[in-house]
């Protein structure tokens, strides 16, 4: 069995199937082409570089595709990076699913699913409810494959459900621990405040922002798509239960100049927003942890305001043994 | 014929009608009853204060109505303000129109109505001139008779349709100097970029922010029209006539942090901003200058960054003839 | 039984014993004296005026103090208040006991320290128990009976430990759905984090920040706490385990503008501090509502960056039964 | 004929003479040494590289320079840059006048200099009419040949002069639109508010910041020219027209933070400041277009922000034919 | 003789003349007149109210005009002032010198005068010290009799000599600790910095901003007088010595957003700014200690970004004897 | 005797011996390894490559070590760097020692302590006087030997006792200038206020932050220790002389965004800011004016918030002689 990215060591040349998420021809200062790559598995990510570049390579691959290299795993300015010698397109009998190399949340799909259909059955507001399961049937498929984010924190295959369904966890536990809450809120809240990244971005490899993603936005995209959904279900879009719930979803990110167009009002929407990040900052914490030696400090995290981080070395979380 | 407010000395007695269009018991520190008014007629809005109040009086006006005032006008903080001896409600005969009272856009209504049919016919891209029409049949009387905002620019009756058209006069001046300018969207622009403010706001009198207004704010209520417009007319969402048109007016704040969820990213988006704040700034400046003596200073204009602004004196604009 | 301030209709004259939490001596503008003061019991507090004053009643209380008063309730500039005819101490026989007219947290201090009791059994690193159970042995009583704030989230007896444990309860929820964290030192942070406050502020009754708060603020003092109990109990300084914790505790306000010296580097400090917003907001936002009839906003809050909030009305929460 | 630069396609090589904007010896960072130029024709501006330099060719050529090339076009990190083969002086007979390859204003110059003549007329204030004629005579020719800035807007010969007349022209418009306007003001603040980057750069070729230019910048140096104009007219330098003048050109970029030392406090300050920015603006986003496929986004723009920018695609200005 | 403001105790009534700093003719809440005075002696300053008031004192006194009191001393919201029961112009006899009663600079003006003197000799740089004695000679009693700021640092007569020579006096300790230092320029610094408010303020009583201080502010206009200066000395306005001494006097705010039209790129420019800021903050401190008792805080200093100041108690500066 | 690196021509080949301040073993893009060095002698510090390295090379070096080097003197990017020929460890017989090679403060280690000896005499406050001598005491060492910072100011061995040394002369002006001042305390912020460095940063040779300083910073790491400083001479923690101490150290980088969890409340507090700031400024100019020709501006100074500085040409400090 042929070893994932992870497992090769610094200087070591192997041979094996990736996937090539991105691939650049450029050339260097002095003017000769080579190919510039981003190739992953399910394990990780990795740049490559193929410099010797004949005139068919050039135009011979595609991002998406499945390629087969010979490469030596190398470090460039402290991050691992291969030296591709050797490239071609895969043979009959090689794997060549992309979704075989995707890196994926680690809850499966159908687990993905079913803890979301169990979730929506806990959002006993009626209109919401509605909302919430057109929209999940609408975009099903998008939902439970896209990532939450083009980089940083859940940009994996699943990404998107698993961190919504995240944060509907964190939300049970706080409407568990205070009076007064209203769990329908956050439940919809949860599954429907990033749902317009199925819009903004372009899809679960080689994730680009979209043109309506950058001209209108995953916040105003998913408004949209609440607005013709009452429409189209007949609910009453000036009723209160429309106002606060594109409230909730319009002011997740908090602050106006984080692209909120309005800051959060509503308890509930305040509590989304905080469980939002704080979600998100665990899984960037958890990236950057791991390619952290224990002991030392990570690069400067541009997800964390600049922050380097630290990677703790003796003080294990429990001493019983 | 009974004097307008603005003609008042300071320290004359008189008695008129004006418009209540706001009122509020309140008690001294002491704990007596007063009543706290703002009242108006279509030459300005003025403080007024009755001190002295029988239990009928507390519960016998209400905003929006006309009503009759014996009053010495005096100055409070720099302020003009009516020390009202008597109130009573209007009896028959006496004008009571609250029409009739009210500050209004310096050009006629029907000339604003003629003026906006004409721009809608230079819309020439088929796809924005549906929308406009659409919405402008939807909210026709709203859109003339509307401010173009609760204080400060153009508060005044039929303030967003002179607002809008004041922007697309600039915008034509704006199109005929530069080349390559898609003037059709500086005129739908113009039209839609603020025409949420019907639904933001309650009216053009006592003027107050509506539920949604506060929650989900103009920018996203019209363009929660603009999108169940094109979903009546069978336009594609997904156009980039659409996509373009949403952005423009969701971008017209100019910058997140005052509100709009994306910065201006085309020319015409970008230009549509500029032309918005300079017509709202130069109102402002107009409403200020006309309470500053010439030679001196106002009082820090709070929609001006607080700046002060000065009253040239001698310097004229033209000294010819 | 006499009423609780909270059940007074507006302008309903009565008499109660209410604890003294502020009294000042004033002159109005023209120059006569009258008591300011805030009088409370355990269902509110609400600011009380005396007009005209003896000048035996000018010297006759003092804050901390249970008084008697004959008052009607009034409103002043939206907020309730008492217009106080009569007041004198309490006699013989009168509820004097300030204990009995402070608002309390809502869980019992049997149950909270019960609470708290089992939560230092979950610090399983050694070094932090030993830690936190020197300093809950110092400030044992302090830490039961403070409260979390001098204004604001939490600023009522035993807010201070009932607010530490909410933290460390949403902790625990966080602990059982991520893998990898450290619990014992969330749980430490939980109940250290704030513990310089029983030094920061004054105590429970007329609380105000001592000149050591001022001129250090909690964070420091209680870091000076924790070196100190290290000394003590011969713990080496330089051990990761305090360095960590330690840094824990001085993160936990998140930004260096808001006090705190680090940004939080280690993952669990960053999500004490996240936790402790979050807390925090949701107190404030409860503290609001109940001033907010349903179906309205509330005035700006000072705690959330300026916002008014919004009380829904027909949304509940539930919508079964 | 020779083409233009902006007309060869990628990898095309091709001779032609072009002037030298900028030219540096550098070393690779395996200490090699290489010409790093930046070359020009009246179409576009771009960079060139020669690797392999014999030591006569270090020290060859200087900026300002028409010189001959025999180069490759290439793209490098998505930017046209030239592979240089060969470089030579020019010889007798080929076109080596610098002008003939700079890019210029889209008038020509005299028609720019008719209308600032025009313009002139329409300052109808004597004091500021004789202030403008005085500084446009000491400064003429540097008035019509220079850029208006050493990047980014209006950065080509003649862009100075362009870009004063463009402000003027949208003044005309607003003072057409609005009454009570003083279009003298607005006029002469167009032709004297960036007056004073004749002397903060050092001219229309190889454009650099001067000694003064840094240190006093242009606002305070064209302020100090009024000011000795004003003494040499004998003009009261006391006298509001003089303050009013000064005030609107020093106030010209609206922020203290973007180097004015007072913000506009008078209309027409305020007026230029607003279109100064609508121009450049403009300007900056034709530039950028120009460089950016339809239907697709340019990289991120320095002088907006950072932002982005949209080529619309099928958005056509009009559509009727 | 009479005591002096400073000596009154509280609730004490006393008769005394005082100079009136500012005087306003308001209405109360009700609409009746009172006076709203500043009044001040040599040993500070204090508010003053009449309550009843007649017609003829209603014209009788303006600001500038020494007056004889009738008043007893109070507190109002934390801050002394007098309650005025008769007011009266002085009669002949009493004394009526506006000057007798300013607080002024602790040293002589015959002392700033002549350390003034021995400090222009050491401005060894022959260009600096002409357009210093120019200056000197031109504003020669404004410089020595006008505050340096209309309220807080060195808002008393003579303030601004004051403060000038104690930035000369700590810029001599700087001279003699670092090598290499320009003490010329620190020195032709310190006079002329602020040398611009004789223009931007309207005098040592009543001081206020006048129009050319707003428009064009202090900053520029000493810039235009050096300019002047240099002009009418025939001083090479382009030599290096003229940049280097404005840029000094044109950055000594030190940063954009405090109004410097350019930031200090002079070591000696930055240096003056900051002990600019240094003696100006040392005085802020002091004025705020002296109206705090010791072992408490101040109220918030505006001047200080809104800090409470601490004033030792114990904290002794020298323990010996 | 071997030439100083400040003293190398560029293209200069030399052969010398130096002190390595770092080394990394990196590859080209293209995938080869070479070195890349800082090696610094007492004259300044310098970059350096050697770009063909055997495997023996790879490990032979470590920073910290003096090695003699064959290398001729380049300019890459506008900087000096040696392009290093050969590299061998010293042999026996030259000069090895760390300490001959690094940047020096440039006053003698033995004067620095005279000087601390004699300041510490100057603190008349027993308290403060014994803390500063503990902490000396404690930290003798390295308070003579470390840099003040890792990079720009005071960044030279001895730079700590320097800077600190140069504070307190400051401070001494100040005091004989103003009335009122505390020099104990100010003399006694100046010794303890960067003390911390010693444990934030490793050393004077190959500085780092250490893990402390990451995580707790200097500020917090000087007040633990000024705590059981306090703890082990039994002086009481509450007095205000200790509170006053530590807010002084605690203050000193003046606002809280700079790292210090509180702002100067203390006048001497804020003098020491001051004077740190002032300090660390000129000390950061003197370097940047070093690297910067006569009449030309410098690049852009990180430690300065990103200015540009000017090197004044012809205006001399003294025109005498």
């Amino acid at each position: 069995m042929s070893k994932l990215l992870r497992e090769y060591q610094n200087d070591e040349q192997f041979e094996a199937n990736v996937l090539l998420k991105e691939i650049d021809v450029r050339r260097t200062q002095q003017g000769k082409h080579y190919l510039a790559m981003l190739v992953a598995d399910r394990s990780m990510e990795m740049r490559a570089m193929k410099w010797d570049v004949t005139e068919d390579e050039l135009e011979a691959f595609e991002a998406g595709q499945v390629v087969h290299l010979k490469a030596i795993r190398q470090t460039y300015q402290g991050n691992p990076q291969l030296r591709v010698l050797e490239i071609r397109a895969t043979t009959a009998g090689e794997s060549a699913d992309a979704k075989d190399f995707m890196q994926a949340a680690p809850v499966k799909r159908d687990d993905l699913e079913e803890e979301v259909s169990q979730l929506v059955f806990q959002i006993t507001n009626g209109t919401w409810q509605r909302i919430v399961r057109f929209l999940l049937k609408k975009y099903h498929d998008e939902f439970f494959v896209f990532p939450a984010a083009k980089t940083n924190h859940h940009a994996f295959t699943g990404g998107l459900a698993y961190h919504s369904l995240s944060i509907a966890h964190l939300a049970e536990a706080v409407v568990k621990q205070y009076d007064n809450l209203n769990g329908s809120l956050l439940y919809a809240g949860a599954i429907l405040h990033d749902l317009g990244k199925v819009i903004e971005l372009s899809g679960p490899v080689a994730t680009k922002y979209t043109i309506p993603g950058n001209l209108i936005g995953h916040i105003v995209l998913i408004d949209e798509q609440i607005v013709l959904a009452a429409h189209e279900l007949n609910i009453d879009l000036n009723s209160e239960d429309m106002l606060v719930l594109r409230h909730t979803v319009l002011a997740h990110h908090g602050q106006l100049d984080y692209g909120s167009p309005v800051q959060p009002m509503i308890k509930e929407a305040n509590i989304l927003h905080q469980l939002d990040e704080l979600d998100a900052n665990i899984q960037t914490f958890d990236q950057a942890l791991e390619q952290t030696t224990p002991g030392s400090f990570s690069s400067r995290q541009w997800a964390l305001n600049n922050r380097m981080i630290y990677h703790p070395q003796n003080s294990e979380p429990r001493s019983e043994d």
